[in-house]
């Protein structure tokens, strides 16, 4: 909340825990600024949607306070921001990814781990690259289509008609494409291999389908549609062993 | 609920409306079974998510009785089917679409929207032909879009981890991949054409944004993102004006 309330990065001095918790795009310049006032054994933690990127600004920007850096993305949000959008109870029962770098103690990441319990969140642990190609699979992914959805139909010479006629399959499919467009386009960009990746899966597989429409394929419709509504299923009701479990 | 209370077509006899509710590849022989049964001045309308082709089965089917048969699509449903999921509530202040056709009187299709109303309903009236391109567009393509989505990361390896970090945008922008898969498979070859257009719409888009992340083209994926949050913050709020209205 540098910014917010006027006060330099000297501020950081005395802290015993730093979350910077801040668009991914500044976390190189914030780095560079805290890091002259950081404590010796000031634990560093941030909140952002990606890792790789983020660690690879504090390796180049938080010298020897690098080893205290624990990146962290806690799964909660608000569509508000800023001081005065803060909640006390916004990580309780939430999942946070740690992700441990070569430099972290296991000391530290312990550390980085019960202070999230202590505002009552869960936490599990992955590596940067792997918390990157999950949540680009899981997250970045859905939200580009709808935002694409959304896009391209409303761009229609009759979308009047097309929105007029749209109703609650339509409004849940596209509620992600209302999330805040500079923070989906820094993800995008953040994390762009691995989002391109599976933008590339993604649309090989609805051609597949779309194919398979053209070609009047029952079977394969079917059996595509009967996957996914199991798969679904068997995730909501929280039966995880359903799915295939090797590593990616 | 022929078929389920165990009667014969002939049931319809004395019928002064009837209602065909039936998956769309069985309408052809409903509508050759009720045929020779049917009151001269019965109205005939049905429930189908497709028009074009209840529309071109009724006109090989039904005989003189054509002229009477007003294809309906009610915007409203359940997961459950059936005589047992029968709800007095279920059209209350839901919109149904009403496609007249060539052969009906202007007196037939006003006695078919009287009756939607006294369920509670509203009516609009389109060409069977535009009934299913705006639907292709609002509902069959989101509806593929999702069970693709799903499919594709259910068939990884590592899809255990996948689902294990899935949250509240991946359950809303898949909710419709729940739906009935005998359902959409036949909605998607019944709507074949009007369908495999939007597929190949979205497709073309979706790749375009696809390139635009990576070539990290910052300004493409944000003039995206904020048209799509836009319009869909105008379509949330009834602000339709928003939206181009030029025909087809």
């Amino acid at each position: 909340v540098i910014d917010e309330i006027g006060a330099g990065y000297s501020t950081v001095a005395g802290a015993a825990v730093v979350l910077v918790a801040a668009p991914v795009r500044k976390m190189r310049e914030i780095f560079s600024g805290i890091a002259p006032y950081l404590e010796a054994d000031a634990l560093i933690i941030d909140a952002g949607s990606t890792k790789s990127d983020v660690v690879a600004a504090a390796r180049e920007s938080l010298g020897v306070a690098t080893a205290r850096f624990v990146p962290c993305h806690p799964i909660a949000g608000r569509e508000r921001s800023g001081v005065t959008a803060a909640d006390r109870e916004l990580f309780v029962a939430r999942q946070v990814v740690i992700t441990p770098i070569a430099e972290n103690s296991a000391e530290i990441v312990n550390r980085a781990t019960l202070m999230w319990n202590a505002c009552g969140a869960f936490t599990c642990e992955m590596s940067p690259g792997a918390h990157d190609a999950v949540f680009a699979a899981v997250s970045h992914l859905p939200h580009l289509l709808a935002f694409a959805l959304v896009d391209e139909l409303a761009s229609r010479p009759n979308a009047k008609t097309l929105f007029s006629h749209a109703a609650s399959g339509f409004r849940d499919f596209t509620r992600i494409a209302g999330s805040s467009p500079e923070m989906w386009r820094d993800i995008a960009l953040n994390n762009r291999e691995a989002l391109i990746a599976e933008m590339d899966r993604y649309l090989a597989h609805a051609s597949t389908l779309r194919d398979a429409v053209a070609q009047g394929d029952a079977v394969a419709l079917e059996t595509i549609m009967f996957r996914a509504r199991e798969a679904r299923e068997k995730w909501m009701a929280g039966e995880l062993d359903h799915f295939n479990d090797e590593a990616a």
